[in-house]
Protein backbone atom coordinates (compact mmCIF):
# COMPACT_ATOMS: atom_id res chain seq x y z
CA UNK A 1 0.00 0.00 0.00
CA UNK A 2 1.51 2.81 -1.78
CA UNK A 3 0.32 5.85 0.86
CA UNK A 4 1.15 3.83 3.68
CA UNK A 5 4.90 3.74 2.88
CA UNK A 6 4.53 7.42 1.69
CA UNK A 7 3.24 8.39 4.80
CA UNK A 8 5.82 6.52 7.07
CA UNK A 9 8.72 7.66 4.50
CA UNK A 10 7.88 11.48 6.21
CA UNK A 11 7.68 10.31 9.91
CA UNK A 12 10.64 11.96 10.99
CA UNK A 13 10.36 10.10 14.16
CA UNK A 14 10.24 6.84 12.82
CA UNK A 15 13.67 7.62 10.75
CA UNK A 16 15.47 8.73 13.44
CA UNK A 17 14.45 5.49 15.17
CA UNK A 18 15.78 3.74 12.59
CA UNK A 19 12.09 2.12 12.16
CA UNK A 20 11.13 -0.06 8.98
CA UNK A 21 7.62 -0.79 7.65
CA UNK A 22 8.00 -4.43 6.95
CA UNK A 23 4.48 -5.72 6.56
CA UNK A 24 1.60 -4.24 5.37
CA UNK A 25 -1.41 -5.95 5.26
CA UNK A 26 -5.54 -5.09 5.78
CA UNK A 27 -6.04 -4.49 8.93
CA UNK A 28 -2.40 -5.65 10.27
CA UNK A 29 0.99 -3.98 10.05
CA UNK A 30 4.26 -5.01 11.20
CA UNK A 31 7.36 -2.59 12.02
CA UNK A 32 10.76 -3.23 13.57
CA UNK A 33 13.86 -1.37 14.58
CA UNK A 34 17.31 -2.29 16.23
CA UNK A 35 17.53 -1.16 20.17
CA UNK A 36 20.57 1.10 19.67
CA UNK A 37 22.49 3.45 22.18
CA UNK A 38 20.94 6.23 20.31
CA UNK A 39 16.95 5.01 21.69
CA UNK A 40 18.09 3.22 25.02
CA UNK A 41 17.34 4.06 28.44
CA UNK A 42 19.88 4.46 31.17
CA UNK A 43 20.95 0.97 31.24
CA UNK A 44 21.10 0.10 27.90
CA UNK A 45 17.70 -1.63 27.20
CA UNK A 46 15.28 -0.02 24.76
CA UNK A 47 13.51 3.21 26.33
CA UNK A 48 9.67 2.56 26.96
CA UNK A 49 9.33 5.45 24.31
CA UNK A 50 10.86 3.61 21.10
CA UNK A 51 8.54 0.48 22.34
CA UNK A 52 5.71 2.80 22.53
CA UNK A 53 6.93 4.81 19.43
CA UNK A 54 6.97 1.57 17.29
CA UNK A 55 3.09 0.09 19.14
CA UNK A 56 1.76 3.39 18.54
CA UNK A 57 2.73 3.59 14.65
CA UNK A 58 2.11 -0.34 13.59
CA UNK A 59 -1.69 0.15 14.85
CA UNK A 60 -1.56 4.03 13.41
CA UNK A 61 -0.66 2.10 9.91
CA UNK A 62 -2.98 -0.84 10.35
CA UNK A 63 -5.90 1.36 11.20
CA UNK A 64 -5.27 3.18 8.02
CA UNK A 65 -5.36 0.23 5.93
CA UNK A 66 -9.09 0.28 6.44
CA UNK A 67 -9.56 3.80 5.53
CA UNK A 68 -10.75 5.40 2.38
CA UNK A 69 -7.90 7.22 0.43
CA UNK A 70 -8.13 10.62 1.52
CA UNK A 71 -7.90 9.58 5.32
CA UNK A 72 -5.62 9.56 8.39
CA UNK A 73 -5.56 9.04 11.48
CA UNK A 74 -4.58 9.95 14.50
CA UNK A 75 -4.49 8.70 18.27
CA UNK A 76 -6.94 9.07 20.65
CA UNK A 77 -5.41 7.29 23.60
CA UNK A 78 -3.24 4.66 23.86
CA UNK A 79 -2.50 2.14 26.66
CA UNK A 80 0.66 0.30 27.03
CA UNK A 81 2.01 -2.90 29.38
CA UNK A 82 5.98 -3.30 29.30
CA UNK A 83 5.97 -6.56 30.15
CA UNK A 84 9.69 -7.76 29.96
CA UNK A 85 13.02 -5.88 28.72
CA UNK A 86 13.26 -4.61 25.14
CA UNK A 87 16.44 -6.13 23.48
CA UNK A 88 17.72 -6.60 19.78
CA UNK A 89 15.68 -6.34 17.43
CA UNK A 90 11.92 -5.29 18.34
CA UNK A 91 8.85 -6.28 15.89
CA UNK A 92 5.94 -4.24 16.76
CA UNK A 93 2.36 -5.75 14.84
CA UNK A 94 -0.41 -3.21 15.05
CA UNK A 95 -3.89 -4.75 14.54
CA UNK A 96 -7.38 -3.73 14.00
CA UNK A 97 -10.11 -5.07 16.33
CA UNK A 98 -13.14 -2.98 15.50
CA UNK A 99 -13.03 -0.94 12.33
CA UNK A 100 -15.30 2.15 12.34
CA UNK A 101 -15.83 5.61 10.78
CA UNK A 102 -15.49 7.41 14.07
CA UNK A 103 -12.92 5.49 15.92
CA UNK A 104 -11.18 2.68 15.36
CA UNK A 105 -10.05 0.17 18.24
CA UNK A 106 -6.52 -1.39 18.02
CA UNK A 107 -4.30 -3.58 19.59
CA UNK A 108 -0.70 -3.92 19.06
CA UNK A 109 2.44 -6.65 20.11
CA UNK A 110 5.98 -5.99 20.24
CA UNK A 111 8.43 -8.74 20.74
CA UNK A 112 12.19 -8.72 20.97
CA UNK A 113 14.58 -11.20 18.68
CA UNK A 114 14.80 -13.87 21.90
CA UNK A 115 11.15 -14.05 20.87
CA UNK A 116 10.49 -12.15 24.65
CA UNK A 117 6.64 -10.42 24.53
CA UNK A 118 8.20 -6.63 25.72
CA UNK A 119 4.64 -4.64 25.08
CA UNK A 120 1.00 -4.95 24.56
CA UNK A 121 -1.14 -2.89 23.90
CA UNK A 122 -4.68 -1.38 23.60
CA UNK A 123 -5.89 1.90 21.99
CA UNK A 124 -7.98 4.05 19.43
CA UNK A 125 -7.13 5.78 16.80
CA UNK A 126 -9.54 8.67 15.01
CA UNK A 127 -9.52 9.03 11.49
CA UNK A 128 -8.84 12.69 10.14
CA UNK A 129 -9.33 14.32 6.79
CA UNK A 130 -5.52 14.10 4.94
CA UNK A 131 -3.71 17.64 4.13
CA UNK B 1 19.18 15.74 42.83
CA UNK B 2 22.14 13.97 41.45
CA UNK B 3 21.08 10.80 41.18
CA UNK B 4 18.35 11.72 38.76
CA UNK B 5 20.24 14.25 36.91
CA UNK B 6 22.92 11.05 36.36
CA UNK B 7 20.43 9.15 34.93
CA UNK B 8 18.98 11.40 33.07
CA UNK B 9 22.31 11.85 30.98
CA UNK B 10 23.04 7.82 30.53
CA UNK B 11 19.73 7.85 28.55
CA UNK B 12 20.68 7.92 24.88
CA UNK B 13 16.80 8.27 23.55
CA UNK B 14 16.46 11.72 25.61
CA UNK B 15 19.49 12.91 24.01
CA UNK B 16 18.30 11.70 20.53
CA UNK B 17 14.95 13.33 21.31
CA UNK B 18 16.35 16.89 22.68
CA UNK B 19 15.20 16.76 25.75
CA UNK B 20 15.71 18.66 28.72
CA UNK B 21 15.40 18.04 32.58
CA UNK B 22 14.40 21.33 33.37
CA UNK B 23 13.03 20.62 37.13
CA UNK B 24 13.29 17.75 39.86
CA UNK B 25 11.32 18.38 43.29
CA UNK B 26 9.82 16.11 45.80
CA UNK B 27 7.56 13.68 43.60
CA UNK B 28 7.58 16.16 40.35
CA UNK B 29 9.72 16.44 37.72
CA UNK B 30 9.74 18.36 34.23
CA UNK B 31 11.01 17.54 31.34
CA UNK B 32 11.05 19.53 27.96
CA UNK B 33 12.03 19.32 24.39
CA UNK B 34 11.13 20.94 20.67
CA UNK B 35 9.22 19.72 18.49
CA UNK B 36 11.44 19.10 15.14
CA UNK B 37 11.57 17.22 11.88
CA UNK B 38 13.51 14.89 13.46
CA UNK B 39 10.74 14.07 16.02
CA UNK B 40 7.52 14.60 13.79
CA UNK B 41 5.05 12.78 12.28
CA UNK B 42 4.12 13.23 8.60
CA UNK B 43 2.53 16.78 8.92
CA UNK B 44 5.17 18.19 11.39
CA UNK B 45 3.81 17.88 14.83
CA UNK B 46 5.26 16.41 17.43
CA UNK B 47 5.06 12.66 17.05
CA UNK B 48 2.77 10.61 19.62
CA UNK B 49 5.88 8.75 20.44
CA UNK B 50 7.88 12.05 21.21
CA UNK B 51 5.13 13.21 23.61
CA UNK B 52 4.47 9.55 25.03
CA UNK B 53 8.51 9.34 25.47
CA UNK B 54 8.44 12.82 27.46
CA UNK B 55 5.87 11.90 29.35
CA UNK B 56 7.00 8.88 30.42
CA UNK B 57 10.54 9.70 31.55
CA UNK B 58 8.60 12.57 33.52
CA UNK B 59 6.98 10.32 35.28
CA UNK B 60 9.29 7.74 36.22
CA UNK B 61 12.14 10.35 37.36
CA UNK B 62 8.75 11.96 39.34
CA UNK B 63 8.59 8.53 40.87
CA UNK B 64 12.27 7.93 41.23
CA UNK B 65 12.11 11.24 43.66
CA UNK B 66 10.24 9.08 46.29
CA UNK B 67 12.73 6.34 45.98
CA UNK B 68 16.09 5.77 48.36
CA UNK B 69 19.00 5.53 47.30
CA UNK B 70 20.08 2.48 45.43
CA UNK B 71 16.75 1.93 43.75
CA UNK B 72 15.59 2.33 40.52
CA UNK B 73 12.14 2.25 38.65
CA UNK B 74 10.94 0.82 35.29
CA UNK B 75 7.52 1.55 33.66
CA UNK B 76 4.66 -1.33 34.49
CA UNK B 77 2.00 0.49 32.11
CA UNK B 78 1.07 3.47 30.76
CA UNK B 79 -2.27 5.44 28.99
CA UNK B 80 -1.71 8.59 26.96
CA UNK B 81 -4.35 10.55 25.75
CA UNK B 82 -3.81 12.80 22.90
CA UNK B 83 -5.67 16.00 23.24
CA UNK B 84 -4.24 18.17 20.88
CA UNK B 85 -1.53 18.41 18.20
CA UNK B 86 1.88 18.68 19.72
CA UNK B 87 3.98 21.88 18.80
CA UNK B 88 7.00 24.11 19.68
CA UNK B 89 8.16 23.68 22.98
CA UNK B 90 6.62 20.51 24.65
CA UNK B 91 6.98 20.24 28.35
CA UNK B 92 6.56 17.47 30.08
CA UNK B 93 5.08 17.44 33.87
CA UNK B 94 5.33 14.10 36.00
CA UNK B 95 3.49 13.93 39.67
CA UNK B 96 3.46 11.07 41.69
CA UNK B 97 -0.08 10.08 42.85
CA UNK B 98 0.49 7.53 45.78
CA UNK B 99 3.80 6.42 46.44
CA UNK B 100 4.20 2.91 47.51
CA UNK B 101 7.31 0.42 47.77
CA UNK B 102 5.88 -2.04 45.14
CA UNK B 103 3.81 -0.07 43.40
CA UNK B 104 4.11 3.65 42.21
CA UNK B 105 0.71 5.15 40.58
CA UNK B 106 2.04 8.27 38.56
CA UNK B 107 0.66 11.18 36.11
CA UNK B 108 2.20 13.21 33.70
CA UNK B 109 0.53 15.69 31.66
CA UNK B 110 2.20 17.76 28.62
CA UNK B 111 1.68 21.03 27.31
CA UNK B 112 2.62 22.86 24.46
CA UNK B 113 4.15 26.79 24.45
CA UNK B 114 1.15 28.28 23.26
CA UNK B 115 -0.22 26.47 26.37
CA UNK B 116 -2.46 23.47 24.73
CA UNK B 117 -3.23 21.38 26.58
CA UNK B 118 -1.21 18.03 24.34
CA UNK B 119 -1.46 15.03 26.69
CA UNK B 120 -2.00 13.65 29.92
CA UNK B 121 -1.68 9.88 30.86
CA UNK B 122 -1.92 7.53 34.30
CA UNK B 123 0.62 5.23 34.81
CA UNK B 124 2.36 2.71 37.40
CA UNK B 125 5.68 2.55 38.00
CA UNK B 126 7.71 -0.38 39.77
CA UNK B 127 11.28 -0.16 41.95
CA UNK B 128 14.12 -2.23 41.16
CA UNK B 129 16.92 -2.81 42.61
CA UNK B 130 19.62 -0.61 40.54
CA UNK B 131 22.66 -2.32 38.50
CA UNK C 1 -30.24 19.69 34.09
CA UNK C 2 -33.92 17.36 34.41
CA UNK C 3 -32.47 15.45 31.28
CA UNK C 4 -29.10 13.99 33.48
CA UNK C 5 -31.74 13.70 36.28
CA UNK C 6 -34.46 11.09 33.75
CA UNK C 7 -31.51 9.55 32.68
CA UNK C 8 -29.97 8.54 35.86
CA UNK C 9 -33.06 7.52 37.17
CA UNK C 10 -33.56 4.64 33.83
CA UNK C 11 -30.11 3.31 34.58
CA UNK C 12 -31.26 0.25 36.72
CA UNK C 13 -27.61 -0.52 37.86
CA UNK C 14 -27.55 2.37 39.28
CA UNK C 15 -30.65 1.83 41.42
CA UNK C 16 -29.13 -1.72 41.69
CA UNK C 17 -25.81 -0.24 43.31
CA UNK C 18 -27.51 2.08 45.48
CA UNK C 19 -26.56 5.33 43.66
CA UNK C 20 -26.78 8.66 43.74
CA UNK C 21 -27.16 11.46 41.71
CA UNK C 22 -25.68 14.69 44.13
CA UNK C 23 -24.46 17.24 41.52
CA UNK C 24 -25.24 17.97 38.12
CA UNK C 25 -22.56 21.26 37.00
CA UNK C 26 -21.32 21.84 33.68
CA UNK C 27 -18.59 19.87 32.91
CA UNK C 28 -18.64 18.03 36.14
CA UNK C 29 -20.65 15.99 38.05
CA UNK C 30 -21.16 13.84 41.31
CA UNK C 31 -22.79 10.48 42.11
CA UNK C 32 -21.99 8.67 45.64
CA UNK C 33 -22.94 4.87 46.84
CA UNK C 34 -22.62 3.51 50.45
CA UNK C 35 -20.23 0.24 50.22
CA UNK C 36 -23.01 -2.68 51.40
CA UNK C 37 -22.45 -6.28 51.69
CA UNK C 38 -24.35 -6.17 47.72
CA UNK C 39 -21.96 -4.40 46.23
CA UNK C 40 -18.21 -5.35 48.10
CA UNK C 41 -15.84 -8.22 47.10
CA UNK C 42 -14.91 -11.12 49.21
CA UNK C 43 -13.67 -9.11 52.12
CA UNK C 44 -15.80 -6.57 52.30
CA UNK C 45 -14.69 -3.29 50.57
CA UNK C 46 -16.18 -1.85 47.51
CA UNK C 47 -16.12 -4.07 44.47
CA UNK C 48 -13.57 -2.78 42.08
CA UNK C 49 -16.81 -3.07 39.72
CA UNK C 50 -18.82 -0.43 42.12
CA UNK C 51 -15.92 2.26 41.99
CA UNK C 52 -15.52 1.93 38.01
CA UNK C 53 -19.58 2.19 37.81
CA UNK C 54 -19.76 5.30 39.70
CA UNK C 55 -16.61 6.66 37.82
CA UNK C 56 -17.77 5.61 34.98
CA UNK C 57 -21.52 7.05 35.33
CA UNK C 58 -20.15 10.53 36.69
CA UNK C 59 -17.84 11.00 33.91
CA UNK C 60 -20.68 10.23 31.31
CA UNK C 61 -23.02 12.45 32.25
CA UNK C 62 -19.95 14.96 32.97
CA UNK C 63 -19.65 14.74 29.23
CA UNK C 64 -23.16 14.74 28.94
CA UNK C 65 -23.43 17.69 29.93
CA UNK C 66 -21.49 19.29 27.31
CA UNK C 67 -23.61 18.17 24.19
CA UNK C 68 -26.95 19.28 22.99
CA UNK C 69 -30.56 17.94 23.58
CA UNK C 70 -30.78 14.86 21.47
CA UNK C 71 -27.89 13.58 22.06
CA UNK C 72 -26.24 11.14 24.26
CA UNK C 73 -23.07 9.59 25.41
CA UNK C 74 -21.40 5.98 25.31
CA UNK C 75 -18.46 4.95 26.92
CA UNK C 76 -15.56 4.30 24.66
CA UNK C 77 -13.15 3.28 26.81
CA UNK C 78 -12.29 3.72 30.57
CA UNK C 79 -9.09 3.28 32.69
CA UNK C 80 -8.87 3.01 35.93
CA UNK C 81 -6.47 3.12 38.73
CA UNK C 82 -7.56 1.22 42.24
CA UNK C 83 -5.36 3.24 44.81
CA UNK C 84 -6.84 2.36 48.11
CA UNK C 85 -9.51 0.09 49.40
CA UNK C 86 -12.67 1.26 48.99
CA UNK C 87 -15.26 1.69 52.61
CA UNK C 88 -17.66 3.57 53.36
CA UNK C 89 -19.32 6.19 51.68
CA UNK C 90 -17.44 6.71 48.05
CA UNK C 91 -18.25 9.95 46.18
CA UNK C 92 -17.00 9.86 42.36
CA UNK C 93 -16.60 13.18 40.57
CA UNK C 94 -16.44 12.90 36.81
CA UNK C 95 -15.12 16.15 34.92
CA UNK C 96 -14.77 16.96 31.25
CA UNK C 97 -10.87 17.34 30.16
CA UNK C 98 -11.30 18.12 26.45
CA UNK C 99 -14.80 18.79 24.87
CA UNK C 100 -15.46 17.60 21.25
CA UNK C 101 -18.36 16.58 18.89
CA UNK C 102 -16.68 13.61 18.48
CA UNK C 103 -15.03 12.11 21.67
CA UNK C 104 -15.00 13.90 24.80
CA UNK C 105 -11.81 13.28 27.26
CA UNK C 106 -13.03 12.40 30.88
CA UNK C 107 -11.52 12.02 34.19
CA UNK C 108 -12.95 11.19 37.27
CA UNK C 109 -11.59 10.36 40.73
CA UNK C 110 -13.64 8.87 43.72
CA UNK C 111 -12.89 9.43 47.20
CA UNK C 112 -14.17 7.37 50.29
CA UNK C 113 -15.47 8.65 53.25
CA UNK C 114 -12.66 9.12 55.32
CA UNK C 115 -10.88 11.37 52.39
CA UNK C 116 -9.27 8.43 51.14
CA UNK C 117 -7.96 8.53 47.19
CA UNK C 118 -10.28 5.56 45.92
CA UNK C 119 -9.15 5.73 42.64
CA UNK C 120 -8.58 7.76 39.26
CA UNK C 121 -9.45 7.23 35.84
CA UNK C 122 -9.17 8.58 32.51
CA UNK C 123 -11.34 7.64 29.71
CA UNK C 124 -13.01 8.63 26.22
CA UNK C 125 -17.02 9.28 26.01
CA UNK C 126 -18.82 9.26 22.34
CA UNK C 127 -21.84 11.32 21.44
CA UNK C 128 -24.93 9.19 19.69
CA UNK C 129 -28.24 10.09 18.72
CA UNK C 130 -30.77 9.62 21.84
CA UNK C 131 -33.37 6.78 21.17
CA UNK D 1 -10.06 -25.08 42.34
CA UNK D 2 -12.18 -24.68 45.40
CA UNK D 3 -10.62 -21.74 47.01
CA UNK D 4 -11.83 -19.49 43.75
CA UNK D 5 -15.39 -21.19 44.03
CA UNK D 6 -14.89 -19.92 47.65
CA UNK D 7 -13.94 -16.05 46.98
CA UNK D 8 -16.24 -15.96 44.42
CA UNK D 9 -19.66 -17.00 46.16
CA UNK D 10 -18.28 -13.87 49.02
CA UNK D 11 -18.20 -11.39 46.49
CA UNK D 12 -21.47 -9.66 47.31
CA UNK D 13 -21.50 -7.39 43.88
CA UNK D 14 -21.18 -11.10 41.62
CA UNK D 15 -23.95 -12.01 43.44
CA UNK D 16 -25.86 -9.11 43.04
CA UNK D 17 -25.36 -8.94 39.42
CA UNK D 18 -26.25 -12.38 38.85
CA UNK D 19 -22.74 -13.72 37.47
CA UNK D 20 -22.21 -17.56 37.60
CA UNK D 21 -18.32 -18.75 38.15
CA UNK D 22 -18.29 -21.21 34.79
CA UNK D 23 -14.68 -22.34 34.09
CA UNK D 24 -11.52 -22.47 35.95
CA UNK D 25 -8.72 -23.38 34.70
CA UNK D 26 -4.67 -22.58 35.21
CA UNK D 27 -4.33 -18.93 33.83
CA UNK D 28 -8.07 -18.86 32.57
CA UNK D 29 -11.53 -18.28 34.57
CA UNK D 30 -14.74 -17.67 32.56
CA UNK D 31 -17.84 -15.80 34.37
CA UNK D 32 -21.02 -14.93 32.56
CA UNK D 33 -24.31 -13.09 33.72
CA UNK D 34 -27.38 -12.69 31.60
CA UNK D 35 -28.39 -8.74 31.23
CA UNK D 36 -31.03 -7.55 33.65
CA UNK D 37 -33.28 -4.12 34.03
CA UNK D 38 -31.42 -4.58 37.20
CA UNK D 39 -27.68 -4.14 35.35
CA UNK D 40 -28.73 -2.36 32.25
CA UNK D 41 -28.39 1.43 31.18
CA UNK D 42 -31.00 4.02 30.34
CA UNK D 43 -31.32 1.69 27.02
CA UNK D 44 -31.58 -1.72 28.30
CA UNK D 45 -28.04 -2.50 27.44
CA UNK D 46 -26.03 -3.87 29.61
CA UNK D 47 -24.27 -1.24 31.81
CA UNK D 48 -20.24 -0.65 31.13
CA UNK D 49 -20.07 -1.31 35.12
CA UNK D 50 -21.73 -4.49 34.52
CA UNK D 51 -19.12 -5.57 31.50
CA UNK D 52 -16.46 -4.65 33.64
CA UNK D 53 -17.09 -6.20 36.85
CA UNK D 54 -17.48 -9.65 34.91
CA UNK D 55 -14.13 -8.89 33.19
CA UNK D 56 -12.37 -7.91 36.35
CA UNK D 57 -13.09 -10.26 37.91
CA UNK D 58 -12.31 -12.92 35.77
CA UNK D 59 -9.42 -11.38 35.31
CA UNK D 60 -8.63 -11.33 39.05
CA UNK D 61 -9.54 -15.29 39.50
CA UNK D 62 -6.87 -16.25 36.07
CA UNK D 63 -4.51 -14.51 37.90
CA UNK D 64 -5.19 -16.00 41.18
CA UNK D 65 -4.66 -19.73 39.77
CA UNK D 66 -0.89 -18.61 38.93
CA UNK D 67 -0.72 -17.80 43.02
CA UNK D 68 -0.22 -19.96 46.14
CA UNK D 69 -2.58 -20.71 48.41
CA UNK D 70 -3.00 -18.22 51.00
CA UNK D 71 -2.43 -15.31 48.55
CA UNK D 72 -4.87 -13.03 46.93
CA UNK D 73 -5.34 -10.37 44.14
CA UNK D 74 -6.24 -6.49 43.84
CA UNK D 75 -6.85 -4.98 41.06
CA UNK D 76 -4.42 -2.59 40.30
CA UNK D 77 -5.34 -0.46 37.51
CA UNK D 78 -7.80 -1.64 34.27
CA UNK D 79 -8.33 -0.43 31.33
CA UNK D 80 -11.52 -1.60 29.18
CA UNK D 81 -12.75 -0.85 26.24
CA UNK D 82 -16.50 -0.90 24.93
CA UNK D 83 -16.90 -1.93 21.09
CA UNK D 84 -20.11 -3.08 20.98
CA UNK D 85 -24.21 -2.92 23.03
CA UNK D 86 -24.05 -5.45 25.45
CA UNK D 87 -26.97 -7.97 24.98
CA UNK D 88 -28.12 -11.57 26.42
CA UNK D 89 -25.59 -13.41 27.91
CA UNK D 90 -22.23 -11.97 28.61
CA UNK D 91 -19.79 -14.19 28.74
CA UNK D 92 -16.48 -12.53 30.40
CA UNK D 93 -13.01 -14.73 29.94
CA UNK D 94 -10.00 -13.48 31.56
CA UNK D 95 -6.38 -15.07 31.40
CA UNK D 96 -3.01 -14.00 32.60
CA UNK D 97 -0.75 -12.82 30.00
CA UNK D 98 2.58 -13.04 32.33
CA UNK D 99 2.30 -14.23 35.82
CA UNK D 100 5.27 -12.54 38.36
CA UNK D 101 5.38 -12.30 41.82
CA UNK D 102 4.75 -8.60 42.48
CA UNK D 103 2.67 -8.42 39.02
CA UNK D 104 0.28 -9.90 36.95
CA UNK D 105 -0.60 -8.73 33.77
CA UNK D 106 -4.18 -9.96 32.56
CA UNK D 107 -6.17 -9.44 29.39
CA UNK D 108 -9.94 -9.96 29.43
CA UNK D 109 -12.47 -9.86 26.52
CA UNK D 110 -16.05 -10.05 27.06
CA UNK D 111 -18.58 -11.39 24.24
CA UNK D 112 -22.44 -11.10 23.94
CA UNK D 113 -24.37 -14.35 23.27
CA UNK D 114 -24.73 -13.50 19.55
CA UNK D 115 -21.20 -13.73 19.42
CA UNK D 116 -20.81 -10.09 19.41
CA UNK D 117 -17.65 -8.11 21.22
CA UNK D 118 -18.76 -6.30 23.39
CA UNK D 119 -15.56 -5.39 25.24
CA UNK D 120 -11.54 -5.89 25.71
CA UNK D 121 -9.75 -5.22 28.58
CA UNK D 122 -5.95 -5.14 29.52
CA UNK D 123 -4.81 -5.00 33.30
CA UNK D 124 -2.47 -5.29 36.65
CA UNK D 125 -3.31 -7.41 39.25
CA UNK D 126 -1.03 -7.50 42.07
CA UNK D 127 -0.89 -10.50 44.77
CA UNK D 128 -1.63 -9.86 48.86
CA UNK D 129 -1.89 -11.70 51.52
CA UNK D 130 -5.02 -13.19 52.55
CA UNK D 131 -6.90 -12.41 55.64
Amino acid sequence: MDRIRDSFARQGLMATLGARLVEVAPGRVRIEAEVTPATAQQHGFGHAGLTFALADSAAGYAALTTMEEGQEVVTSEFRISLLAPARGLLVAEGRVIRPGRRLIAIAADVHGDDGAHVATALGTMVPVRAG
